[in-house]
């Protein structure tokens, strides 16, 4: 890491890529609103909120320009790249268009990952994950304990599975920029598909540390969470 | 099972023993109103529009009366039964409610277990649980897909489980009456505990069946369910 007094800012890269077909929208799902704000501009009002410094958004290329108009007054600095075929080249895209640094500073730099679609991440969270990485970890991920029973298909039935022991994984999540360019590198050597950036974490070897996520962290996916979130903006802040 | 043209009513055990603290309720969960009609008179409707004709409703010992003065319009016969210590006692205190029958009709009676916190749960989701055991299921529950990363707690750490196979498990599930009785006069006798009654079932060694569940069975836990519940309320039906 390099020492001097001019931080280098925590980049998020702002996976915004999907579309709205599950929630019966002709746009992107990043730029739907809910109480008259697109999923991604309360994204990413949250991540200036708890820490971060510049963010790099990821969307349908197609789309560019509506999302920055959408963005035109984003309270942090945008850069803009294409979306992938999966949504890990969506990452690995955001990740090459990570500004040059010093070769200290670049392994060094914190870099979140974020899904538009948890527009409603408290900014506290943000800024646990970030201090987690800048504490010393390889990879934190937020996340909250599952509250139904769950059970595990097997090839000739289910089983229960003991849910004291697992937990709900969110974003945004925090690595040190030099380990998530090598976890992508080798998922892209290898063909390997991950579900998330944790995940190619431990795919190269890393610990993944866990700090406190929250019910808000939910992700918008379907005309269920749609209603959730609306009611979410209405309710504003938790008591 | 008996053969006779005068139908062993279906009977749910709808338990609703449990505290409101967690919502920040200075009355039992179940007897919260959302949009003005309490959880419990809500889960009782939508059993009973699914197919239920008998409902076993099991309340803390001291607010019996508050329950029977708000379910005194119950759309189906209740039988009240005070909780035990823990949810499975509850449970098994709901069993020895069970109306007396014939050997062959009580062996074959179709009995579900239901939290009342899951009061959205639609009716189409009952009569598919009820279906499944007609058709000769042991133990049979909703399940949907987990939507978020899973990672398993390890010693060391965590690692992520492939959430493909995982799916959450709601309520109400539906058992051969014969087979649950076994099922926690086993539990009972070995002092085991378990989270739901398909784990008691899978615990004497049957088949759990999967049926399709819904968002809107969602159980009601914390504030932030308590939001949702109001804004489901209001939505009205899913379109």
């Amino acid at each position: 890491m390099g020492e001097h007094n001019n931080p280098v800012p925590v980049v998020a890269i702002v996976v915004a890529a999907g579309s709205g077909s599950r929630l019966g929208a002709a746009v992107p799902k990043a730029l739907v609103p809910v109480a008259g704000v697109p999923l991604v501009t309360r994204a990413i009002e949250r991540l200036a909120e708890g820490g971060v410094g510049e963010v790099i958004v990821v969307v349908p290329a197609a789309e560019r320009e509506a999302f920055v108009e959408v963005l035109a007054s984003a309270p942090v600095p945008v850069i803009w790249v294409d979306g992938g075929a999966e949504r890990q080249d969506s990452v690995a895209n955001g990740l090459a268009a990570l500004p040059d640094l010093d070769e200290a500073d670049a392994e060094g730099q914190v870099v979140l990952v974020h899904d538009a679609a948890r527009a409603f991440v408290p900014a506290e969270v943000v800024a646990r994950v970030i201090e987690a990485v800048r504490a010393g970890a390889d990879a934190v991920v937020p996340a909250v304990p599952v509250s139904d029973t769950v059970r595990e298909l097997t090839d000739t039935g289910s089983v229960v599975v003991d849910r004291a022991r697992l937990r709900a994984v969110q974003t945004p999540q925090g690595f040190r920029r030099g380990l998530l360019e090598d976890a992508h590198a080798a998922l892209y050597e290898t063909r390997m598909t991950v579900t998330d950036d944790a995940a190619a974490a431990e795919y190269i070897g890393c610990d993944v540390v866990l700090v406190e996520g929250s019910r808000d962290a939910f992700k918008v996916t379907d005309p269920f969470d749609l209603v959730v979130a609306e009611a979410i903006a209405a309710r504003g802040e938790p008591a």
